[in-house]
């Protein structure tokens, strides 16, 4: 790989969320399910681009921490019901056991739905106060992000559609909202605690829809010829459960350039910037270089 | 039934939900499960709470309404997960099939998700937004309330009871969280929007928490005594489902006695406020008369 991870950003992320999982002792399972999906080595690709867009506008890393713990507990929570039988079915995840083979379905569904409330909670009460209406506009993007034109309506249409021949721009529908969105929605709150501009905030949204595209595209790259040791789970699972796929409905090397293309106009986006985006240059091509 | 039910601030929060409920329409599916589930009938207690909490602050009914109807898609959500064959295993809600016997399971635990984001995507949209600051405090109550410190945490707690005996202490602790965290948090935010002082905000506290746990417990008595006609459910499901309820651990006598004395404490609470407090009495009268 040619690109650096921002390592010393994850780990100010890491450390983040030990400091923000909720305090609370019952009853223990609860905990337990939480702490175990969440503490499972993630890439905490989506907290970074929080911090490292808010950063891009001179916000200090720490002072961004708490909504880049939020949208870390919120992708955590959309694992967890996305692994669950009556969904995905999955029974591993970062090279572990999934939240309910471990804890039971009941506690795994409960477990998402604490997270996702924990989420908001963090934010609106550790996220700096000293301008409550952007911080409003951060819970707006990141619940807008994660609501029926997001996350869920994207995970929903991949739900309805497993198993039938879908078209492009089912697909790129499926793709944008149910991963783009949420990476959207952390590049875009980022520069909202930045105070960024329109002008900005358009370049930095632009970014963010290409890069999340680009990340699952990638995604469903790795799924056909990722490591199963450094992807923490076995490659294959997108054609065992029939979902459509960019490598399937266009082959791979169509999808390799497809997500190299959207890597480039996510930089593209960057040019109108004044300020420094390097790492987020980075970002983007780490998007299309991973392994994992 | 001596207590009249505030049927206008019913009809307002009925006719915000259409407003409000989430535009969009990619799957037909989920939007149908939502509103199955949403416009089903409900009491509209907690949103009406909202409302007139609000009310006894000098806010308008329209101006509290998005807050109103966002606790209403939330208790909606929690309903249809509670529902879910891993967790109550419940065929029949408001009179109706519940959401996953007639969307799937898969659907139903989405529409639940989708429900939630919707909520907080709905405050900090539209919630007015001359006070940002208040509108961050209603979101902080709310997310509060239904995370691990409220209502997931309680349902947690019953889920793991399940079947075996659990002392008072529990049951209170359960029932505190499990309904009476939301409960609670509609009261207080519609305080918060109304701009009550400290003293105020302790009052309209205490005022929810006592309501609460009365509403809580007059469901359990409900299920042992109710007419399952008004109910739109079949009583005698918490004996079925081994749950533990106030009338299994101390009797019906007893429980119904608690419950009269948690609506006097409510009423009570209130005492402290100068302003016009009457719906909020007859609020917690009709949770101890309540049939349905």
């Amino acid at each position: 790989m040619r690109v650096k991870y921002p390592e010393e950003t994850r780990e100010l992320v890491e450390a983040g969320l030990e400091r923000y999982f909720p305090a609370g002792k019952r009853p223990d399972i609860l905990y337990e399910a939480m702490s175990h999906s969440l503490f499972s080595g993630g890439k905490r690709f989506r907290g970074i681009l929080v911090i490292e867009t808010a950063k891009t506008f001179g916000v200090s890393p720490k002072k961004a921490l708490p909504t880049a713990c939020a949208v870390e507990f919120i992708h955590t929570y959309s694992l967890i019901h996305d692994d669950l039988p009556a969904i995905d079915n999955d029974y591993l995840r970062r090279g572990q056991p999934t939240c309910h083979v471990l804890f039971g379905e009941d506690i795994a569904i409960l477990a998402g739905d604490a997270l996702f409330a924990e989420a908001f909670n963090l934010i609106a009460r550790e996220q700096a106060a000293d301008d409550p209406a952007g911080v409003l506009k951060v819970v707006a993007e990141i619940a807008g992000a994660t609501g029926v034109c997001g996350m869920v309506g994207g995970q929903a249409v991949d739900v309805v559609s497993s198993g039938k021949q879908v078209d492009a721009e089912t697909l790129e529908y499926i793709h944008h909202n149910k991963t783009g969105a949420l990476i959207r929605a952390s590049t875009v709150s980022g520069a909202i605690l930045g105070g960024a501009d329109e002008k900005s905030l358009r370049s930095i949204t632009e970014y963010g829809v290409s890069l999340g595209l680009a990340f699952q595209v990638t995604d469903d790259i790795l799924d056909v010829i990722g490591d199963p040791g450094l992807l923490g789970k076995t490659p294959g699972s997108d054609e065992r459960a029939k979902k459509a796929t960019y490598p399937g409905i266009c082959g791979l090397e169509r999808a390799q350039e497809f997500a190299r293309e959207r890597v480039e106009a996510a930089k593209a986006s960057l040019s109108n910037l004044d300020s420094r985006t390097s790492v987020l240059r980075d970002l983007a091509d780490f998007v299309f270089e991973r392994q994992w």
